[in-house]
């Protein structure tokens, strides 16, 4: 065998036995493991992406037995004080915890990565829990893509509750809504907060709100708060839904009202698996996914082709100067990027 | 000269004056004309479409000036008594409107195409007024991108007021937005109807909510609607906005508060032309247009593909039942597309 044959069939050999080591220790809940496998994921050099889709194909049988949740609201609203106090109250049911990060954009508001595990102390050092920080930068597509596979990667690890963090920004709520089965959307007394909530749309998909920092002084304003949101989702009210969603008030900060958060968690849970929703959801998720995967990769292979980046800019001026129709626009980009 | 090359020159010619014809019969108000131009513009033909196309790029500089107002709301609500009063008033002031109908599927709520001239009986008459039937059928985005060319030959022919008109299906309203300048929601007194408009994110983008038969024993209910719309709209108030967005009352039937909503509409056009954002909408749009119609043909191209068509029912069903993932399923289906 020669030098570069030997070499060859090293890191082929090597390449393999990596994949089944993370397979074999994920499945047995080795955080290492899962670390590697998601680093993999997250990764956009061609070989960990060949690597990351062979894990995925074969734990994908293994994925899916969680309840996933989505956890948003405004910087401050105190998300990840809601997390380590939720997340610790599960640990100690025996719940396995996993908690990931949506961040559209870390450069935006810093702290997020700095801080995971420091923001979640207590049940970071818990050994059923499992922290991700945020992955750093990227496209928000990307970015929405590899969370949906480290949830399924997570499952496969043996964690049966999966918290999805996403900082409001609008576009990064629509797509945890899209992976999650349950998304609670956090808030705090005064009127800012609940414009913010509205504003984005949030409201209109969020199957809880709930009320924090309702302690001390502030107690009395969030029961009025909570009447507030508890009119405003009677007018939101989905028609095609048996979920009545509720507003809730808690104080994460002492613990208060998350008995109470993960009770109407289950109950969620509980109803809509009855009527199927449950299931339903998850289908047109993986459905959703697919066609969005399909789109995305469309747009990226054609707005990223030399010809069109090239074109596109006289052509956009032309067409916002109105001299030149969109038909036409559209047929000059089409005939170069198929080469005609 | 052969009898081919004969019968070749006079069909040349012929469709050489035909949009000759046309142009100049639209630029001087000829309705004959105009309502030619728009047929071409809905044809599916390939030789109506080059004909529609050489019409639209050369009446383009003539095109913007009016004030392109969107009409929604359930049906039921009086959008048509509202078109045909308003439509009047402004005729009798010397504009001339022109009002056009975006309706998704006109198979699902019949009538719109039987009586949009019998619906508007006054206004139908009035030499001011030119009234286009809704589109019959076809996709909801071919409606969609025609209606706004036809927005654009309708004010080359000399219309300043387009009054385009959408039936609450959701998707359409959104599409009319995109298109208008001024965007106001139709609604009646009592819970079923601002439901109806909250649940859809409608509210999120009416320019204005108008109250309609406020009249009669109706009068004081609409009164109490118009306050619970106002608190609702100031919930929504979005920030980057100078346009405090009013609820109206009106009566359509017996032609009270029209005057009122015109003004609001002129108001609207002078906050917005002041500040710029007017012409910044109408920017936006022309982009978001010539981005929507690449995104339609990217994935016409793909989904009628006929491999594509062959291989997807097979592949959705895996991912659906988690026997393949979404990258290995988009791989398969690029390179079906690219040929590969």
């Amino acid at each position: 065998m020669s030098k570069f044959s030997r070499n060859k069939f090293m890191m082929e050999t090597q390449r393999e036995e990596n994949v089944d080591q993370i397979i074999e220790g994920l499945l047995k809940g080795d955080r290492m493991m899962l670390s590697r496998a998601i680093t993999l994921i997250e990764s956009q050099a061609g070989r960990h992406k060949k690597q990351a889709e062979e894990i995925l194909q074969r734990i994908m049988t293994r994925s899916g037995n969680s309840i996933r949740i989505g956890i948003s609201g405004v910087p401050g609203a105190g998300k990840s004080t809601l997390i380590e106090s939720l997340g610790l109250h599960l640990c100690k049911q025996g719940y396995q915890v996993a908690v990931l990060a949506v961040d559209p954009s870390s450069a935006v508001h810093g702290g997020s990565i700095l801080g995971d595990k420091t923001r979640m102390e207590q049940l970071s050092k818990h050994p059923n829990a499992f922290i991700r920080p945020s992955p750093s930068g990227g496209r928000l597509g990307g970015v929405h893509l590899r969370t949906r596979e480290t949830i399924f990667i997570c499952e496969a690890a043996g964690y049966n509750v999966i918290l999805v963090e996403t900082v409001g920004v609008g576009q990064s709520e629509v797509m945890v809504r899209d992976m999650v089965d349950f998304f609670m959307l956090l808030v705090l007394t005064g009127a800012g907060d609940e414009l913010q909530g509205m504003k984005k749309g949030i409201m209109e998909f969020a199957d809880a709100v709930i009320i924090n920092k309702a302690d001390g002084p502030n107690a009395e304003a969030a029961k009025k708060t909570q009447r507030e949101y508890q009119q405003i989702l009677q007018f939101l009210q989905p028609a095609a839904n048996d979920w009545v969603r509720p507003a809730l008030t808690c104080s994460a900060l002492y613990g208060e009202g998350i008995e109470q958060i993960w009770k109407t968690v289950l109950e969620f849970e509980k109803t809509t698996k009855e009527s199927g929703l449950f299931y339903n959801n998850r289908n047109i998720q993986a459905k959703a996914w697919l066609y969005t995967n399909i789109r995305e990769k469309l747009e990226t292979d054609f707005f990223s082709h030399e010809k069109i980046k090239n074109l596109i800019p006289d052509i956009e001026k032309k067409v916002l100067e109105e001299k030149m129709t969109v038909t036409k626009a559209s047929k000059i980009l089409f005939n170069a990027f198929y080469g005609k």
